[in-house]
């Protein structure tokens, strides 16, 4: 199988395309580095199989390229940033998904490219009155993450109907892992960057009480690669998470004990939310990818720790 | 209430502009004339608190320029199309509905408009397994019309959510009416278009059992003004429809009797849709409008003969 993943530089996406390699694919990873980091890819460098392609998605020319010969596109790139932040520009996500994934999905079209799975979010449901939450649950997104990744969805449901694409929709839950970024965007990279930096004190965004459900980037690896192999409707939608959740205040205790820190004053910001269009408090409901035989080994607290571990050793 | 219609110059937009300034609202109409008529904006022109500016939605410039002053936008402006032909761009939705509405929204947000209703369409459903179809229904769409209308409900929601933006996205029955388009766009004026070319045989797409929900645009304009006044959350999704459905070959029976002839015979193209991307057989459950106090008068074939009427009328 000849297989490109688009943001292969990416946390998950060199996972993946990691895996794709070690059960044999050929795997071409065609990333731009806004996000993604040439370390995560040098443990594929100059492995059979494995080619490099750098560029944007926004670039049709370049896509086009990389889809030749390809059987399969893992659809990661994207913007990974879930915040928005007042003056950020309102256009971000619409680019970085939307039309990024359009292009994609053009130029896999033109290419003849029979199959394509893409990484969604639990963040197009947005609020929801009913937790945990299935994937038929209509879709309300608050975040322009959330909207722009629904958008995608929508536009790969049509090509594959229309084209006759098969195509699989993963909804991550929050995805962590040793990869996890340093710094603001994600809570454990945060964290950890501010207890190195100031040891004295924590400051977490919102009240602490927000609830999230946290797995693995291998298991999220694991998930997909089952996914694509046992769905086998043309258009599936799958929800990718264990079935509990975990506080931001408990994951904040779990980073000062991994720290070998104790009694830290936490500064909480305030407001159920931590940033414009979060979702505080969400659980997902996995029972679609569990009865195709996949389940997360690890819950929520369990996903956390791990990560956590990863990033203390490496910030060491 | 000062008001911007964008595509107002289009059957429905038109409609709505007509309604508004019957109430006593100012009217800014907004329109490229792409598929709008000046000749549905003859009645309004000259009216007092009537403006048109002509121009491009995604004309950033013009879109901010529009939005001076207004407390309300009913944006309307889009490409009316919902087939798609194999050979058309397969971006032309993507630009003219989900961009064009982005650049609708970023106006907006920047003018400080806090109110905004929207047209999106019944398509954003796609194949549903249950009839009639709720508004929390999972959207599934299978054209790329319905995919980027679920896009512009996807960034309204955040927008609403993010910017105190109160919405009201209005999920359309085929609508139709006097202004219909005369040629192959919609069934009914393709059907008077072609059989008076040629009275001797009329070609119906599909196998002409395709069956789905019809509306007056009068009505619709009723509708969406009773909507918005009534509906009273921050972010509110309304379909707008009666309860029942007319089947392609009564529509052609109908139309066939409208025009004075008789034993016209019917050449099918065959199939269950009428395109790619067509869904074959829909209602909608209209409880939620319902629910706020209107309902449809007409059921969709009296909805179907009123435009044919029309419509042969002004064939004559």
């Amino acid at each position: 199988m000849r297989a490109l993943v688009t943001g292969g530089a990416g946390c998950i996406g060199s996972d993946l395309a990691e895996a794709l390699l070690r059960r044999g694919d050929e795997v071409v990873v065609l990333d731009n580095f806004s996000s993604g980091k040439r370390e995560h890819l040098e443990p594929l460098t100059g492995r059979p199989g494995f080619t490099l392609v750098e560029g944007d998605l926004l670039d049709a020319g370049l896509a086009a390229a990389a889809m030749k010969g390809i059987e399969i596109v893992w659809h990661l790139g994207a913007n990974p940033d879930v915040k928005y932040s007042p003056g950020d520009p309102t256009d971000r996500d619409l680019q970085q998904n939307t039309i990024a994934t359009y292009r994609v999905l053009e130029a896999a079209r033109l290419a003849g490219v029979k199959r394509l799975a893409f990484s969604s979010s639990s963040a197009v449901y947005g609020l929801q009155e009913k937790l945990p939450i299935g994937e038929d649950a209509p879709a309300r997104p608050i975040s322009l993450y959330g909207a722009t990744k629904l958008a995608c969805e929508g536009l790969i449901s049509s090509f594959s109907h229309l084209f006759g694409m098969r195509a699989w929709v993963f909804r991550f839950a929050n995805i962590v892992g040793p990869k996890v970024r340093r710094r603001g965007r994600t809570v454990i990279g945060d964290f950890v960057h501010r207890l190195r930096e100031d040891p004295g004190r924590l400051r977490i965004l919102g009240d602490g009480r927000q609830a999230k459900s946290y797995l693995t980037s291998q298991e999220c690896v694991e998930g997909m690669l089952h996914g694509v192999e046992h769905a086998k409707g043309e258009y599936s939608v799958l929800n990718l998470s264990g079935t509990d959740s975990i506080t931001v205040q408990r994951i904040a205790d779990l980073v000062v004990e991994a720290m070998g820190l104790a009694n830290v004053p936490y500064e909480y910001t305030g407001g159920e939310g931590g940033w414009p269009g979060d979702v505080p408090r969400f659980t997902l409901d996995p029972r679609r990818i569990n009865a195709l035989g996949w389940r997360a080994r690890l819950n929520s607290e369990q996903s956390v720790v791990e990560a956590i571990r990863a990033t203390v050793e490496r910030a060491a």
